[in-house]
């Protein structure tokens, strides 16, 4: 590969004659906010910001990238942990924060049609303000549809829902050229060639740049209840998890969470949590179209917890009690980040039979190193959230910490059957441990896939597989 | 491309020392159901079949194949309708009938493992016998998981669960050069590079080829009602879809059939349709875990449907009475088979706010071309099966009414805006209608793919995009 175009002045007045001057930063005008992610540690400025409106625009910047051999970043609100919205290459980054509107809300098929950069918290209130559902719920509200199309997040209701991949049914992406495609629509089966929408959800901007997205909605569930329950050990907690799915009581989302993060949640929020009386607890939601249908899944799954050691059996059946857990459930990331001096995240996923195994080798790890590592995540599909806390570690000492225990944590998903990330993604971060986990045919592929798709590889390089 | 290897005595010995001679069918040997499938036209013999157990043969064998440039094409049950599994290039055709068995029913993780033989008959038996639901659910019982998972067979109720790739958890594939690898496994969530394992499925042996698969379960719903609406017209019948859908009842199926069609499958089956009092129907099935539940989405959908104009509301809910219908529903496409001498099909997928004008635009083509033209599909998806008659045509007049119907439908389709292929897949017939309905630059991207992981293009060649 020839090395990249370097930005000019020539090229920002190329660039001004596809988009206004007002919405484009150039050098010294780009706030530091751009420099990085949520968690990433080091700052790469991009040459030039540009605040595109419509696919039209982001057609031109491409095609004048493309040929002129300039990297290109996109990025949503930047809310990421794993570097995938940093531009480690610098070059053009494409901030898509204003294309922001909500399109089509089409009650005859179920789908919302909506530009990039709208909120999830936007969304979520948008469409159940008018009785529908989009079910993806990651912890992280302030971040953009596009971004969680790009990395298919996940959230808390994946155990009974699914991911958001399962949420896309069509797609407008630009790409690498400037060719504007649609993929998919508003049809609910395809079988139509090759699953590219599927595959750009996932890609983390590394193969086309998204600028319309057709959801999928469900009708609002009637009725749910939120269930706490406390638990003497962590270990009991995770234990009850594989009955309850054993049970078939089907729960949209089971959490799990400890008496210390929980405590860094209230001295974030500033609010007490609604129960101290144990060191460990599972979360649980259910939802239905009856209180009987739901009350027949809880009465169930308290058995069983009790059954398994549970203390007590906690119902929040009033939006405000149910809100007042599920706040501190979403606190977990900012509180972990505000009690200490860096830190980095591991996201992996390992099928929910054996998350136990993995918390419990995470504790030793953090007993062995000495290094504080905080858990939190859905015990109910796999997916753990572990961060490795800096604290007063010197640059040198933290480097290493993280290397040894990323190392281990890693190693021991796969021994477990596990992938590098449940829903975080690769981006920059974790692409070594991606190429560890995998056969190098899977990667060669991948490499292939990106060919196709950017031959002059300008489409956030550096990134997933490369 | 250079020409592919003719197979020789040579070869048959070298595939003798990977797998026991009387497991090789050799040409003679070779029954004449290898040369085609369910609809397809033309006869291509391979010139060798071998029925294989396990994937380390399937490995050895396309090493072989891949070394000596020997084209290669996957078969399962041969009920497919777009030649997929027809070796159009002869050489090797691998038929994996014989990895047929159910490998773990993992209750914890709510996944079953199974080789890609296991018919999707005795896949339902298996895991309703034991309390689980597989809820993809094709027409054709006979076809194997494997030929599902290659097509991304959709089936009655995707309107509530969606196709058969949201119910894939992970693979095990053989690439091209006798690579074993695994996709995905039991975990709920993945973000871990490219969504290979998505791309797999759908793609008709021209990928990978598919040795084992870890199915995801739900529990089986507890109750369900099926509901026949009888309609003076099918336009009725096909308007009410919309209003059912924007009233939130969430049906697992919705159905359309026509009195002419019933009146085939009575013949066919030799067996009374439990109404006769129209000349349409719609036909819905509802699941829950109540009875109440269920009741409360009827009423509501009963009502809609009396206001469009149903005759009547025919409730079975009992297993006899919506057997009798379903089964009815399900012999269609032999019992339309056996009305005429030949048969070729349009399986088109529209939004289902658009359903209604494509089997009025069909009805008004059968007026003006004089040919026969039977319809049946999936309303509440969007997803249309229309049977174009050859009766008593010469094949010159047959050839050039499917020339002419086929054309239309298809850019019918495309300006109602929606896709070739709902749910049975491209493979050899429908290829020339996917490269119409897609802009130039996404099929070079699928040869790109296809390229990335079969750069010999021995796999399944000519078939989607080639």
């Amino acid at each position: 590969m020839k090395p990249y175009k370097q930005i000019t002045e020539e090229d920002l007045k190329n660039l001004a004659k596809i988009i206004d001057r007002e919405r484009i930063l150039w050098k010294k005008e780009i706030n530091e906010e751009y420099s990085h992610d949520e968690l990433s540690a080091g700052q790469h400025y991009p040459d030039i910001v540009v605040r595109v409106t419509s696919a039209e625009e982001v057609s031109k910047i491409l095609a004048y990238a493309n040929k002129n051999n300039i990297p290109v970043t996109p990025r949503g609100a930047g809310t990421g942990l794993v570097g995938a919205a940093v531009a480690v290459e610098q070059g053009i980054m494409i901030d898509t924060t204003l294309m922001n509107h909500f399109l089509e809300l089409d009650e005859q098929n179920l789908t919302l049609t909506v530009e990039p950069g709208v909120l999830l918290m936007e969304l979520a209130e948008y469409v159940e303000k008018r009785g529908y559902f989009y079910p993806p719920d990651p912890g992280e509200k302030s971040a953009t549809i596009g971004g969680n199309i790009s990395t298919n997040a996940g959230g808390m209701r994946a155990v009974k829902f699914g991911v958001t991949r399962d949420y896309i049914r069509g797609l407008e992406v630009v790409l690498a050229d400037g060719t504007i495609m649609t993929l998919g629509g508003k049809t609910v089966k395809n079988s139509s060639g090759y699953a590219l929408k599927d595959l750009i959800v996932g890609s983390e901007g590394t193969l086309a740049i998204i600028t319309k997205a057709i959801l999928r909605l469900l009708p609002l569930p009637k009725k749910n209840v939120s269930l706490l329950v406390p638990f003497p050990t962590l270990e009991q907690a995770i234990r009850a998890v594989p009955p309850i799915i054993k049970s078939k009581a089907i729960p949209t989302a089971i959490e799990f969470m400890e008496k210390e993060v929980i405590m860094d949640a209230e001295k974030y929020l500033g609010r007490k949590f609604p129960d101290n009386q144990a060191d460990a607890y599972l979360l649980l939601r259910f939802d239905g179209s009856t209180t009987d249908e739901i009350a027949s899944y809880y009465d169930s799954v308290a058995q069983i917890c009790l059954k398994q050691g549970a203390i007590d059996l906690l119902i929040a059946d009033t939006d405000e009690r149910a809100e007042s857990i599920w706040k501190a459930r979403g606190a977990f990331l900012e509180a972990i980040k505000s009690s200490t001096t860096a830190m980095d995240e591991v996201d992996v996923v390992v099928p929910r039979s054996n998350i136990n195994d993995l918390v419990e080798y995470i504790h030793n790890l953090q007993k062995q190193t000495g290094t504080r590592i905080k858990c939190f995540g859905h015990a109910g599909d796999g997916n753990l959230h572990a961060y490795i806390l800096k604290d007063n570690m010197t640059d040198e000492q933290w480097k290493n910490a993280l290397s040894v225990t990323m190392g281990k944590m890693y190693q021991k998903a796969r021994t477990l059957k596990g992938s590098v990330s449940g829903e975080h993604g690769i981006g920059y971060a974790k692409k070594e441990y991606l190429k560890q986990s995998m056969p190098a045919e899977a990667l060669q592929i991948m490499q292939g896939i990106k060919k196709a798709f950017d031959p002059h590889n300008i489409l956030n390089p550096c990134k997933v597989c490369q």
